[in-house]
């Protein structure tokens, strides 16, 4: 089934201590789009410039992402740059030059108005329940945010998350959108709020996802699906949108959303994480094989399983 | 099979948010017993004051702890008092009076010669060669230290680490020992100085064990065990001892160490510390039956288990 994504495709200037790139391809559309293509269908609505050319949008479509939603603007396109230090998980911005996202306005294109699975990436909070409402007959919404909105957007943010299934944030994020130091905690606020599940993630060390169904407490209410130990993590520029598009994308390729799916989809949103940051910005996700991604999967399972 | 531990036996004086507790029973040694001595039986070689009372002392042997080896010392008994604010991992050392363990100099007693298992918590680098070097027909050595220690007394602890076989500590001494920000190479480097496994216990995010046997890198030469998402810590403190308690004492319970005992080791090492930290001090330790125990470890073991 098919997925559409709407969000940033971006260009990123990234520094890591294993060193530099100027200038390629990024966003959080362009991330989920990569991983999610893996497994399904893949559609965008994103906003670009005229400084993207043909090779940008080659890394797309060869992939077999469906570009006619992103739009061709005036002016250039989003830049953003990032060093990474000693934390990973945390990257200092250098600059944000929105440039033709900041009037971002996504217009959903009528091919596209037959898509199952919908990801909302972090935009602003209104428009993505613009796209969610445009959307009525979408079998099951995803969606991401981050602390920008959570501070500066709050009540349109709550208004926006009544009509996400899943949401995907992370720690730090959950913490912030219910003002409560317990991750546990704050998953069973959230879960108040409107998603009927929610995936935290960790960084380095997973993602657990919290059902609504019922306190999780001490039964089998959440599910952890563990990160992979990676010595040498090149960039996490993209980690937690490829973990999206590797959740989001394995959902639509099922037919059915059971609980044993949405395990399973934990553990493809960490491999396609972990295949990210292993190169800088995309690189990884635009060679791999499925075989490749099944054998980690694999790696995956062997790394938590208990005979 | 017996398991001997050598470490502090304390008085704690606690604050969280759920309340304070003042000159409660503390201390890694008696954390460990604790925990440990539901699978095994456990010896403790520690040292106390003269305010260490048969109160105290029956904490222990009700669980059928030998105490034999806690040597009655003129003074008062080593007290720490500490505080945790928000971040659960870190405690706020408010005093920490060593009293009668500043001269500690541990004596094993004849009857603990025929120990297998040996656990050197953290206590002075020194010390803990001396008493594995006193034990050498034990099977299996685990142990311990802290980030003093790394810092102080960084030669006589990379002495002390040739003699263990499990080292267990947590990701900041992980990453203070071998001056490493990444966890896993970090483990690589410590699997270097001698311990054939290494346990990094990564706090509310569960723990990883690392095997010297080969590089773990992408294989199965590593597993990681959840921590259950608890809602209401009470108090942290212990909760590394109490795995380190669940996690040997399991192993002593077995015929044989196998790569899959040491994965179920894993799990109840975090089942252990998972009820520590429910209650302040060692009070939940001090009252549980192996079946509670046996179902939080189904518990943990649904939390990661993909069918």
């Amino acid at each position: 089934m098919s997925i559409l994504v709407v969000g940033s495709v971006a260009f990123d200037t990234i520094k890591s201590k294993y060193g530099e790139r100027h200038k390629i391809l990024g966003g959080a559309a362009t991330y989920f789009a990569l991983a999610a293509s893996y497994f399904t269908k893949v559609r965008v609505i994103a906003v670009v410039g005229d400084d993207f050319g043909a090779e940008q949008e080659s890394v797309l479509t060869s992939h077999g992402v469906d570009i006619r939603g992103i739009e061709r603007a005036k002016g250039k396109t989003f830049h953003w740059g990032g060093e990474y230090g000693d934390n990973l998980n945390e990257a200092q911005t250098k600059f944000t030059d929105l440039n033709v996202f900041a009037n971002f306005q996504p217009n959903i294109p009528a091919a596209y108005n037959d898509s199952e699975y919908l990801f909302l990436a972090n935009i602003q909070p209104t428009l993505q329940k613009q796209v969610r409402d445009a959307m009525p007959k979408v079998k099951l919404v995803g969606g991401d945010t981050m602390n920008y909105w959570i501070n500066n957007t709050r009540p349109e943010l709550l208004e926006t998350l009544k009509g996400i299934d899943i949401l995907l944030i992370n720690d730090t994020e959950a913490k912030m959108l219910t003002s409560d130091s317990s991750v546990p905690r704050a998953a069973n606020k959230i879960l108040e709020m409107g998603p009927r599940a929610l995936v935290i993630k960790h960084g380095e060390y997973g993602a657990t996802i919290f059902f609504k169904d019922g306190s999780y407490g001490f039964g089998v209410k959440a599910f952890r699906a563990p990160a992979l130990p990676i010595e040498e993590v090149f960039d996490p520029t993209g980690a937690g949108d490829s973990f999206g598009g590797g959740f989001m994308g394995y959902l639509a390729s099922q037919k059915e959303v059971t609980r044993e799916v949405l395990k399973h989809a934990m553990f493809y949103g960490g491999v396609m994480g972990s295949f990210a940051v292993e190169r800088f910005g995309p690189e990884r996700l635009q060679n791999l094989t499925r075989q490749e991604i099944d054998e980690r999967f694999n790696m995956f399972r062997s790394l938590t399983h208990l005979d």
